[in-house]
C-alpha cells in the first residue's frame, strides 16, 4: 500500500494524541496534594494507574468479563491505586471527579497544529480503548478536530483484537489499507497491520519517563512511515 | 426534566439538518438531467427514493435482515427509482456516485450557524439512520461541528428503535433524560420520548415540498421545546 492510497487516519489516544502521565500527575497533585494536603509520589501514581490498563481490559478481552466501558475499568483500578497510596476518605464525588482526569488530558505541543494540518487532506477519526463520552470531553476541552469517535466502545472490543480496527476502517467506508492507524506504540501499529491496516509511527520520547525512556523509542520495521510528530507527519503525508 | 438539565443534543440529520429534497434533486439534475440530456422531474425523483427508505429499514427493524448500513439500502431502493424513471445504462461508479449524493447534502441556511452557538454550551452529537461514512463526508463538506457521530451503524438499530436512542445517550455518558432529541419529526421525538430522552422540535416547513407542507407543521405537544430554526433552538437554550 503506498502512502498515496491512504483515505483516512485513525488515532491512537493514549500517549499518541495526548501526554497521559505529566496530566493524570498534575490532576492527582491537585485533587490530592494542594486539595488534600497529602505528599506522594503523583507520577508514580500515575505510572500505576495506568500500568492497571492492560490487565483490566485482558480479562474482557479474553470473554471473562462482558464488554464494560474504559471509564467503569479506571474507577476500580483506581481504588486499587488510592489502596497501594494508602489514601482513604474520598467521598464518591471526589473519586469520580478524580477518575475523570482521563477526560481531561492535555495534548501533545505539536498535537492539535498536527491534526488541524492532516484534516485538511484526511477525515480523522480516534481509534482508542476510551469510550466515547472520554474522547468527547478530552477533544472538547483540548480543541482536538476528530471528525468521528470511534474505537472500542463502538466496535465493542477493545484493541488489540482485530475487530477494533476493522470496524473502524469499515465504519469509515475504506478498505483497511486505506485506513491508516497513526500511534507511538509499536505494539498497537502491529495489531493495526495483521488486521490489514496501514501504519504511521509517531515518536513520543517521554510518555513513560521524563528522560531515558526506552521504549518505543524507534519505531517498528513494518510501519509505512515513521515521524517525530504528528506536523512532522503532516510534512510526509504531504498536507 | 427542567431544559436546565440537558447536557447533550443529538439530532436527526435528514430533513432536520440537511434539505435532503432539493439536494437530491440538484444531484439527479446534474449527473443525469445536465450530464446525460435526460428530462424527468427530479424532484419527483428524490422523492420517489426517499420514500423507499422506511421500508427498507423495516425488513432490519422487524429482524427479518440482518443489519446493514444505510448506504446499502440506499443502492437498492436507487436501483428501484432508476427503473421507476426508466434510467438505464448507468455505469456501476455512476450509480455509485449517485448514490452517494447522500453524503453530499446542503444544510438548511441556519444549520451551521446554530449548531455552532449551541455547541458553545452542549456536546452534539448525529443520532441519524444515516451511516458513519455519510455522516462524516455530509459534514466535512458542509462544516457540520459535530462532537460525535453516534446512530443507527454505532448502534445496530434504526431508529426509531429504542437501543438506537438509548445507545447515544448511554455513549454520551448521560442519562436519558438528559440527552435532548433534534428533530423535524414528530414521530421520531415520539420514540425519543418513549425511550426517555429529551425533544427538540424544530420545524422545517419546506422538507418534503416547496409549499403547502402538511407534514410536521407544528410541534406534538409533548415536546420539551419548540423552534422555529437552529438559531432559534439556541436562543430558546440560552446559547
Amino acid at each position: 500500500m503506498a502512502l498515496e492510497d491512504v483515505k483516512a487516519l485513525t488515532f491512537d489516544v493514549f500517549g499518541t494524541v495526548v501526554d497521559w502521565r505529566r496530566s493524570i500527575a498534575r490532576e492527582a497533585a491537585a485533587l490530592l496534594g494542594a486539595g488534600k494536603g497529602l505528599e506522594r509520589d503523583w507520577n508514580a501514581f500515575a505510572l500505576s494507574w495506568r500500568n492497571r490498563y492492560q490487565p483490566a481490559m485482558e480479562r474482557v478481552r479474553s470473554g471473562n468479563r462482558g464488554f464494560v466501558k474504559l471509564d467503569v475499568l479506571h474507577r476500580e483500578n483506581l481504588l486499587e491505586v488510592l489502596e497501594e497510596f494508602e489514601i482513604d476518605g474520598l467521598t464518591e464525588a471526589e473519586i469520580d471527579h478524580l477518575n475523570f482526569a482521563w477526560h481531561r488530558l492535555d495534548p501533545w505541543p505539536d498535537t492539535v497544529a498536527g491534526m488541524t494540518r492532516l484534516r485538511t487532506n484526511y477525515p480523522l477519526a480516534s481509534l482508542s480503548n476510551g469510550n466515547v463520552a472520554l474522547i468527547v470531553n478530552m477533544a472538547r476541552r483540548a480543541g482536538l478536530p476528530w471528525d468521528a469517535v470511534l474505537g472500542a466502545e463502538v466496535a465493542r472490543a477493545y484493541k488489540p483484537m482485530p475487530e477494533a480496527y476493522l470496524s473502524a476502517a469499515d465504519m469509515l467506508g475504506v478498505a483497511p489499507a486505506e485506513c491508516m492507524l497513526v500511534a507511538a506504540h509499536n505494539d498497537d501499529l502491529k495489531a493495526a497491520k495483521v488486521a490489514g491496516l496501514s501504519a504511521a509511527f509517531v515518536c513520543r520520547p517521554t510518555e513513560v519517563a521524563d528522560e531515558d525512556q526506552t521504549k518505543d523509542r524507534e519505531p517498528w520495521e513494518g510501519v509505512d512511515v515513521a515521524a517525530t510528530s504528528f506536523e512532522d507527519l503532516a510534512d510526509k503525508l504531504g498536507c
